[in-house]
């Protein structure tokens, strides 16, 4: 496939690193600087939108979110397109009303970095990750020629509704990225040459880890995804607040059920497995609702070939 | 020195395990199947706790907290004791109530695993890591002496206040723990066979590791600390349910300003060097004084030599 690639910072930039024949790709990005060291990485690179798209069989949207509704918007009817943005939901609204030209298979990318741009991006920086796509909105087909490309950069496809998978990030990542703000805050107030900071070791390291992104781009996540990430802040907060209680109660009993409660869930998620492959055929009119309980049960697809119509999927765990 | 350690648990067992010649170990366990493990491994395991401290030139206590103010209560006076555990005041106060007989230096390695037992130690756990030792309760050369036991061990020494210990911990280490059980049961309530559990990547991982630690050991150094673990918590409640409010109102420049506070306290913490080495002698009644300052201003002592009365003290980083 010829492949745009709109934006080239930390995800941007390394898809259009991973993707190697027979894919090609045609880069492009508003910030100048990027533009050009892309270029003298040997990429070729597009001076604007409209150039980069020419003839491309999939737009790939990898400017910031609000950038991205901008482009969606300008991009011909037809158009084969998938984003990398960490919030569905906004972006499936602005493409209805914008009247739904675009073949659009929202996506995201469950790898990342502290890090940003492009001297971040590597090839491999989705090797053995998840990447959601979002499938429905439009043809079989068109889901599977995206899954195609998110496998050659050797992740595996969580299907996923756009709202249920910005409800699930809001968990598992918005909310823990603020966290982990909140406490580098909290624990240090800006200073490490303090007792505190001297003894900051493991369990503070790897809690604040992502606070060392940057906060911009944080903001942007999770403003976008504001409403949800606000519900799990909220949740967490409750618990916290009971928490100090306990502690300042003595009450061994109430700290031990949270530390086990959260051990059981940790524990949950390290023994995640990828189970064993079987294959699924989806085809009709609702030919993604078995896709959708395959992500919903925590299964992936790790490939799929078009029959006609239908589409036959090589999953892996959940049950579809 | 001949070096005894009570518990052979993950710490224990790291230091009985990581003390080279000219040092020996005598080790004890009260649970059979550990002192057999450690036994079997060419550790001299005596019977009781009374054996293993016999001739002992220091006791180093390594059981669970309660079980070392038991052990402490019951040493002969004058014996030279350090410790392990994550909180000192309650030590402190233990020992000043049982007549202050044994030469206490209490300490605190910060290292640490998510692991624990015999078979999670391991004799290079301490390399590189920070290790608090309180001075000042006994004489200048007893603090010399247990710190030439730790920097053998491949840690720097902090010196530290027991109570400003206690407060810089519930920051860095005691509430982090707990967050993380909170965030791991936020976010997955159990089950990781779901959508949120399926795109669980490294922010979710890294926030949430230490909460595979035994909840029981966790619970019982927060509770041990639980003032000064609750008033972090109440801070960081506090924060979290005005982040989910500036969320919920799209407030972005809220938003930004407790991301960037974090990013600048993570990047405090990045920026920590050991500087360069210096000599300070410390001398006179209030020896221990210049040692507290040079922990509270982030800096460590890296090696120690006694001078009559005086120790001569090469620190890194820091004021004394």
């Amino acid at each position: 496939m010829r492949v745009a690639v709109l934006g080239l910072g930390l995800v941007g930039g390394s898809v259009a690193q991973g993707l190697a024949a027979p894919h090609t790709v045609t880069g492009y990005d508003a910030d100048d600087a990027t533009a050009d060291a892309a270029r003298r990485s040997g990429l070729e690179v597009a001076t604007s939108p409209q150039q980069a798209v020419q003839g491309a069989d999939l737009v790939v949207l990898a400017a910031p979110v609000t950038a991205n509704d901008a482009l969606l918007g300008r991009l011909a009817p037809g158009t084969l397109v998938t984003d990398v943005g960490s919030t569905k939901a906004p972006l499936v609204q602005a493409w209805r009303a914008s009247g739904a030209g675009p073949r659009l298979v929202p996506g995201h990318p469950m790898a990342g970095a502290e890090s940003a741009g492009w001297g971040a991006a590597r090839p491999d920086l989705f090797r053995g990750t998840r990447w959601v796509l979002c499938p429905g909105l439009t043809a079989p087909q068109d889901f599977a020629a995206v899954c195609r490309v998110v496998l050659a950069l050797g992740a595996h496809v969580v299907p996923a509704d756009a709202e249920e998978h910005d409800r699930a990030v809001a968990r598992i990542s918005h909310a823990p990225n603020l966290l982990a703000a909140v406490l580098a805050e909290a624990a240090l107030h800006g200073d490490a040459d303090t007792l505190a900071g001297s003894l900051a070791a493991g369990s503070f390291r790897d809690l604040t880890r992502v606070a060392a992104s940057p906060p911009e781009r944080t903001a942007e996540f999770c403003l976008a995804n504001g409403a949800g990430t606000a519900d799990v802040l909220a949740e967490v907060a409750r618990q916290i607040a009971s928490l100090a209680q306990a502690l300042r109660a003595g009450d061994r009993a109430a700290v031990l059920a949270a530390l086990a409660a959260g051990h059981r869930s940790r524990l949950a998620y390290e023994g995640r497995g990828d189970g064993t492959a079987y294959e699924v055929v989806v085809e009709g009119e609702r030919w993604w609702e078995p896709l959708l309980a395959l992500g919903r049960s925590g299964g992936v697809i790790t490939d799929v070939e078009q029959e006609g119509g239908a589409l036959r999927v090589t999953a892996r765990g959940g049950t579809a």
